[in-house]
């Protein structure tokens, strides 16, 4: 299928997912609004406007979304010039049950301004 | 009671604990390991070497108990040259109901070597 194509984008295997790694990924106040927008499911574009931080350079955007998938929170599918961005729900919930289920019910208490 | 003599440090408020700065502080590989040993009950020093951090000096142990006490996390009543420090259990569990607990749950998987 069209949807599948493109390359997957390196990104550690579930087992060799670090706490500390995740934690810090997501104690930052952009990763955390990028968190909210893809605890929503998948998202398809890239650019700040589209995920609601259109104050931001798109590469300040690419260079969070690069430490989110280098510490195991999300997958990266490149295909041409779209990224297809995904939570790792389910590899992160084997890992570490409970705790992004945790986080994203705390999201609402969290300023997600993006600065 | 001579136990609960001497000055608390200033901390939040519950209602203003942060998400992100709480997610901040955990991020590290030398806060997790104190998270590990005060997730244990309250602990009477804060000399490296009675937090199994023998490695480290004890200005940069402290300086990591004030991010976690300004974030949040823990308590700290200081009497003479003592630190009492403590996990604020309640008021975490009270303002992001299961974070504390996941990630205690997950140390298990934390290499706590505290480098």
């Amino acid at each position: 299928m069209a949807e599948e194509e493109g390359e997957w984008l390196p990104q550690p295997d579930v087992d060799d997912i670090e706490l500390v790694k995740v934690l810090h990924a997501l104690g930052d106040p952009v990763r955390l609004s990028l968190l909210k927008v893809y605890s929503t499911g998948r998202h398809f574009s890239c650019a700040p406007d589209a995920l609601g931080l259109p104050h931001l350079h798109k590469s300040t955007v690419s260079h969070h979304l690069k430490i989110m998938r280098e510490a195991g929170l999300t997958s990266t599918r490149a295909s041409g010039r779209n990224r297809y961005v995904e939570l790792r729900r389910a590899d992160l919930d084997a890992r570490f049950p409970g705790l992004l289920d945790a986080v994203i019910n705390a999201l609402p208490h969290q300023a997600v301004s993006g600065k």
